[in-house]
């Protein structure tokens, strides 16, 4: 694939104080873009300066929702050279969500040139101070100027940078969960394991009302029963029982997360006994009236883990590891970063220098 | 409210064949537009050119799916008035959609004011020949660039104008129906009665595979049990059995149809009992083995009425008045379109003359 190099007639000041970076507030100079119609497939690949597109009011991706996107980072090491975490897992998943909404499928590989092209650009973008990276936003949306319910026949393609901060600026800090009984996010059937935008506009109202009651997130329960644990927020969630790691099975309405496959792999590297199953929030609140809920925590890309301190379903509110980040958590966290920011081995082949 | 306007320096052609118009692939010289910021509340409203907006590639709506829209229709009398059908029920609803999708409401007076200026500018945009209108599709979406999951504090709201062909160019044709058993569309406790980009997405799939086995249309089950009728592609649905109309209830997982609630409406003041209620896929073919089930027919904006002239269900098939229309399906179109078009009286006060 040729990708053409458009040059930005200015370039932005790069923020000066990496401390203050936030998290997908500030994107770069240039970014990556392709297009698809029926005849030509993917095509016209170039990395062009990041500005708005013109869009047509009546562009379907507005009404109908046919879009997808992925979320990844590029880490700085310490010797200063750059490095990507898993990325051809990302784009491998960006297809089999582009199956479920009906957009037709990339080469990965293509994806993959455009990516270290646009970074190649871009290097001076990724951010120096400990824990901060360069997120990296691939997306596709549905461009047809149509206002009727089908596949779109046209697609641009977009992968955008943000220089992100470290998301705990004062260390691992535990959040307060709450587990929604009213709301749902998916159901089985449904796009939950895809990563599209109506399973995140789905998720608005339920975060708001979680925060009017003190919570930072929301754990969702299945669609069906509303009786087995699901996600954390934009999440996947694992629980530390009686010594084991247990996280809900892959089950067609959660996220195969990236981060959480590669906590599994480390977690039964360390020696931990691991399990995916249905997991009952009910069992989760008896094991910590009995003592045996140790601890839990979301894992993703942008916190990598979030350890949870409080979680309250219906009338019961329990606390987890004094509130404090249990040692598991702390564990996974620790050899995670380490091997994405290159402080660790990269024993599993997870690793892209660039 | 004060609607600025803003002169487009040229003006289109006028589609020359009103038999070609199609549906929603042509739009008007104008739109109306007003925006949103959390300090002023929704503000700086105009009449403006049709043209494509400026996006950020981050807009929060490609990525994460907060929006919602409308479609009504302006309708041309024989005598060349124009006249609209229940239009303050569709903002209403529009603004349902919105608090579950944290979208801030708006006033629905300065949106009818926003349509009725609109309109006034494009009048002549509205098609004269029979069956012919112009489809009014208002719409909100996210605006904020920022990649993170939370509302906008940005949005635009803007209606967009398009005319559009007689549904059936040759009358009434009764449509394949495939009832779909593995995908679901929604969920109590998700967002199925918002009209919202994310519903849309979720039935893309579906209709690709109905239509690949030679349907026109999937019929959707409820996401709970997969066993009680939801909707049929986005068209709410009635059954004609022992002489009574019935449809599914308003359960939170369909959509308030405005054309579902009229002919109820209707149906009742023309004398058939109507019932809202569950109604299990398997009682449908059950009633059809037995020779009691009469009609099927779906009802929205687009088409009105659409009758079903067979349905497919696992591996049984039944066909639904010998494939043609039934009395009711028929009676209930010349009925509502009627009253649509001012060839009838309009009994339940819902035209709004222009």
């Amino acid at each position: 694939m040729q990708i053409q190099f458009v040059q930005a007639p200015t370039l932005k000041q790069k923020p000066a104080d990496e401390s203050k970076l936030g998290f997908g507030r500030i994107f770069t100079d240039y970014m990556f873009t392709m297009r698809y119609d029926r005849a030509q497939g993917w095509h016209d690949a170039k990395v062009e300066p990041y500005g708005p597109f013109q869009m047509e009011p009546s562009s379907m991706v507005l009404h109908y929702g046919q879009t997808i996107f992925e979320g990844l980072k590029c880490y700085r090491r310490e010797d200063g050279g750059l490095q990507l975490f898993r990325p051809r897992d990302n784009f491998k998943r960006m297809n089999i969500s582009a199956e479920r909404l009906s957009i037709p499928a990339f080469d990965v590989e293509d994806a993959m040139a455009g990516l270290l092209k646009l970074l190649e650009v871009e290097k001076d973008w990724v951010p120096h101070a400990k824990d901060t990276s360069l997120y990296i936003r691939p997306f596709i949306i549905a461009t047809d100027p149509f206002v009727g319910v089908r596949a779109s026949n046209t697609y641009i393609f977009c992968i955008i940078l943000s220089p992100v901060g470290a998301y705990y600026a004062h260390g691992l800090s535990p959040v307060g969960i709450y587990v929604e009984d009213k709301y749902v996010r998916a159901v089985r059937g449904g796009f939950g394991f895809a990563k599209t935008a109506g399973n995140y506009a789905a998720s608005l109202k339920a975060g708001e009302v979680a925060h009017e009651k003190g919570y930072d997130q929301v754990l969702w329960l299945d669609g069906v029963e509303q009786k087995y644990v699901e996600e954390v927020g934009s999440m996947n969630m694992m629980f530390v029982l009686d010594n084991k790691i247990i996280t809900p099975m892959l089950n067609g309405s959660i996220l195969a997360g990236i981060t959480r496959d590669s906590i599994l792999k480390l977690a039964a590297s360390d020696g931990y006994q691991v399990e995916e199953r249905r997991i009952p929030i009910a069992e989760i609140f008896e094991a910590a009236e009995q003592g045996r809920l140790q601890e839990a925590f979301g894992t993703g890309t942008a916190a990598v883990v979030s350890p949870v301190g409080e979680l309250c379903w219906e009338d019961k509110k329990i606390t987890l590891s004094g509130g404090k980040i249990g040692p598991v958590a702390q564990r996974m966290y620790d050899e995670l970063t380490g091997i994405q920011w290159g402080r660790m081995a990269d024993r599993f082949n997870w690793i892209l220098k660039l």
